[in-house]
């Protein structure tokens, strides 16, 4: 699981920021995640293949989340795109994109597929054999959703070495990779967990910006092993979060905290900030595993 | 009489190269003319100052030309911005405006005035006491006007000497600025062209993109001092332009001929192109006096 930062300031985008969007690798998936305005020139940038993104995600529809939307889809259209493309977003999405393209008379010569969101309520927006994606619904001043992404548990692992000593047929490692016992020719029934490996951890990811503090979301993010968590202010400007419906980096750090994250990323920093530097400081008074986002740089996890 | 080029790229933005964006300092305004996305970052990086904006002028509704818009709206808010903008483009600019402020709550604390344009003949836009704007019918794709800026003549300029000479009081100057002769106490009368100076010549600017080779524009913009013309293509893919309703290099020279204006500045270069200077020299084998737009560069007509 890789994760991307294409951009992770808040409000305008200015000449060495830019505001949220980001690409999580997972499971061969491309997801971008929120798309402001020149998301598509931080994807060239990064050398992000246009073509493997199939889903876009989008919190909600203030414009520093959604304005690079519109020429990001003219632009898959100009590259000649055939494969369909997923949008997850509020309600709304669907009238805005089509308007646009309609007032361009820009058609997409690719299928283009609205998800539309409204409900209030956690839900399953993606699944596949490897992966699902849930919303977290956040507290903003508008309908705003996070999203939580997790690897399905893999097949465990063969323990190579006991299966051939003994001399299993190839065509029952399946079987044995899918968690059953095995009865030998002789009869002897060798349980599962002599026959194979624990497979690796499924991993987790939760992207929620922007929300104020909002510690109802804990139950549904409890031990992810990477929370993205907004976090627009230092202490010094506190009282201004619950009124934008922001967080502080403490708060960030408080909820990393209630949900034993394994680590905790901040972002979507307001541009008064000359340094990003305090609000790892800040976060760190409440919770150790913090890291920063900043626009360009990249986060493995294996 | 100065221009900012911010973009002059066809299609889609990329790391280098923008798409269409301009503005003119003309008479103490700064006309923003087209709007793609990433405009406000161009402006920024010009330290072009976001208040002197008061008109905006959008050619027509392809995302290379205006999908900036919205975010310099919401930009122009979040800067505390008061004075009234006014919107110059095809009808349906303020429904999709309108339609992404309402999504996103996000309403302008300051007068949004938009002029939705239908007609197909030239029509004056704007005026003031110091300049006119026309829009320029074009032939593209989609419902596309050009824009016309045309400084009024200036007052005549006082011939100082002479009339300190005639002795003549300060409370007629404006009078003779105006173009009147004056009669002395003595009777005698003075003819103005004795009085004055010719005034500086009025300068005129004419923004032609996007537009097929269109000769009917000529009379229009006759003897323009500058004319901006779209030149897509090289005459390599002189076969695509008529599809694609664009213009060759060589196509907007002929037009800068037959118009005989002062100097032609090309731009809107398909970005297939690894050099642009291939478009001068195919446009000059036409046309001597040509210029090569590109992003951050600046002209300035004295």
């Amino acid at each position: 699981m890789k994760l991307h930062i294409l951009g992770c300031y808040a409000a305008t985008p200015r000449t060495f920021t830019n505001p949220t969007a980001q690409v999580l690798e997972i499971k061969n998936h491309l997801f971008l995640i929120d798309c402001g305005e020149g998301t598509q020139v931080q994807l060239r940038k990064h050398k992000i293949k246009f073509s493997r993104i199939q889903h876009i995600f989008i919190s909600h529809l203030h414009g520093d989340h959604f304005f690079g939307l519109p020429g990001l889809i003219s632009t898959f259209r100009l590259l000649g795109r055939k494969t369909a493309l997923h949008i997850y977003g509020p309600k709304g999405i669907k009238e805005a994109v089509t308007l646009l393209l309609k007032l361009g008379d820009s058609w997409t010569n690719y299928p283009l597929i609205f998800h539309e969101l409204t409900t209030k309520l956690p839900e399953l927006v993606f699944e596949d054999e490897k992966v699902t994606v849930n919303t977290i619904p956040l507290d903003h001043r508008v309908y705003t959703n996070g999203f939580l992404f997790r690897e399905k548990p893999a097949d465990r692992k063969l323990n190579i070495e006991v299966v051939k000593k003994y001399n299993i047929d190839t065509c029952y490692y399946q079987n044995i990779k899918s968690g059953k016992d095995i009865v030998l020719d002789n009869g002897v029934l060798v349980p599962n967990h002599k026959l194979t490996l624990d497979p690796p951890k499924p991993k987790s990811y939760a992207f929620c910006s922007d929300t104020a503090y909002m510690p109802d979301m804990v139950p549904q993010i409890k031990e992810v092993d990477v929370l993205y968590h907004e976090s627009t202010f230092l202490e010094s400007e506190q009282h201004m979060a619950p009124k934008t419906k922001h967080a502080t980096a403490k708060e960030a750090a408080s909820i990393a905290k209630a949900a034993n994250v394994g680590v905790l990323i901040l972002g979507h920093y307001s541009t008064r900030y000359a340094s990003i530097e305090l609000f790892k400081e800040e976060a760190m008074e409440v919770f150790e595993r913090v890291e920063l986002a900043d626009d360009g740089k990249s986060f493995d996890f294996h």
